[in-house]
């Protein structure tokens, strides 16, 4: 049985690196199209215009949205008007409203919306969440330092309004604390490190309820981390590390999924589109709003690419 | 019969100017004490520990807390447990999460949840909803222009992180807006100002879709303006002045209904206690939420008050 066929918008980093992958190496799919202003895929039809795509290939049943979160509101809402099932790279929106919108469209069209977190697909994220199940959690530490140069060079976009700045990798630790907590946690209170004359923050330090602290560092060179530590009344510590890809409980390490993150996305794509569902869970973008909204801001020193 | 016993915290301005009058004055109230570090009000007995007022006073099925938003969720988490019904002055929290961790509270609880909205009980709000239901909204204009400086006297904490600015004020406006609207609408773009070291902004000026444009200004001295104006396809024209207390359709005064603002609250929460509801709607916050996620921060003069 051929794939289910689906259209790329946004051919660039990420979807070259994960999404073209993922989808070459599924029996469940087939990239039938990409649109995209000046990327393409060798061997698939590509589009310049995403209006034209819709109109002439109605074959195409699902749009996979991987361009920056600022445009990405404008092509979801074409598509899900024009019947198409659709997937939004993470974040899936520059604000919550919009992605509210999103889901009315989607519930009116009959159409599965699927807002992607791929962090919560890393491979260790169901064991820790099995388990943490039932527990009560005491304390953590998520530590999420990385080099914007090396994983964003050049994008400007990241530090324009909307861009999200170091909340862009937060939000992947947020996806996975949100999904393995027993039950949720909020911002208490929030540190913002804004680069002068940039728009959004290159580091923050937010503490949450039950004890949870987090660390983002938008400028880490050398070794790069990406951690999550949760503590429990009964004694347990469990370690997410390798942005969930690898887990230790109580010092032990744990055997994992073997599945990679993309893989395991779209295969819940094609789950959720033939049992007719959506899945939008926003409760990562609401942490960051609230960080946010309630942040202190400080002006740091210059950056530039 | 006797009223039922409510309990104000944070006996400061509001409490005074709206909600003592307002529950004097309903035969389905009885104002039985009061919690607050300095204030009290004359004849009602007064507990400066909100722990001992718990306690002591099992008697009293309502909280109403009328304290700045920052103390405000501890109280609220607090009366939940102790199996009380809770109101929220506006805003209902610092972020939107834990206004969703009192909602799981308040669910778990079996008690009200009250998240008010004054604005909403503006006089002319429910004709304006009326009228504009079913149609389609093609622009509006929100101009909400006053002085901090009388409104908030000396209340720094309204530029401390969680303070709002002028979206203290501003999601007033936002409040009337998401409820007469037939469809919601989103924040496209919002530029910031931000008195130098202040953490919070001082004017505003924000595109939501629809056409609809948002002008907040907190230095406005003279006469103060709270107007929303919108317009639909088939040319209509509503205007709703003085923070929605007055409405005119296509240029014609119209009738307006003639209970207060926070009278109309206090009947809200009674009818919502008899039925065992809660009412708790956070559209306002997340457009507040949006806009400081999206802003473009604009550093502007000093102030001082």
């Amino acid at each position: 049985m051929a794939g289910r066929k689906v259209c790329i918008v946004g051919v660039g980093k990420i979807a070259r690196d994960q999404h073209v992958p993922a989808i070459d190496a599924s029996p469940d799919w087939e990239l039938a199209a990409t649109v995209s202003r000046q990327g393409s895929v060798e061997g698939v039809p590509t589009f310049r215009d995403f209006d034209v795509m819709l109109a002439e290939r109605d074959d195409i049943e699902v749009v996979s949205l991987c361009l920056p979160p600022q445009p990405r509101f404008q092509y979801a809402r074409k598509a899900l008007k024009a019947g198409r099932h659709v997937m939004l790279e993470k974040p899936p929106g520059q604000t919550l409203a919009e992605v509210h919108h999103l889901q009315r469209l989607a519930a009116e069209a009959g159409v599965t919306l699927f807002a992607t977190w791929h962090s919560r697909m890393g491979k260790g994220v169901a064991g820790a969440k099995a388990h943490l199940a039932g527990k009560e959690v005491t304390g953590g530490r998520i530590t999420w330092k990385e080099d914007v140069r090396h994983w964003h060079p050049g994008q400007d976009w990241v530090f324009e309004p909307g861009g999200m700045g170091v909340f862009d990798p937060g939000i992947n630790a947020l996806s996975i604390l949100t999904e393995i907590l027993p039950k949720p946690v909020h911002v208490l209170r929030a540190d913002l490190d804004f680069p002068n004359g940039r728009q959004t923050p290159i580091a923050a330090r937010i503490e949450f309820s039950r004890g949870v602290a987090m660390e983002l560092d938008w400028l880490q060179t050398g070794p790069q981390t990406w951690d999550i530590e949760i503590e429990t009344a009964d004694g347990s510590h469990v370690v997410l590390r390798s942005g969930g890809n690898e887990l230790w409980i109580d010092g032990e390490r744990k055997p994992v999924a073997d599945i990679e993150e993309y893989p395991a996305l779209y295969a819940r794509m094609a789950d959720l589109v033939s049992e007719g569902r959506s899945d939008v869970d926003l409760s990562p973008l609401v942490h960051v709003a609230d960080a946010m909204t309630l942040g202190r801001r400080n002006i740091v020193e210059p950056f530039a690419f």
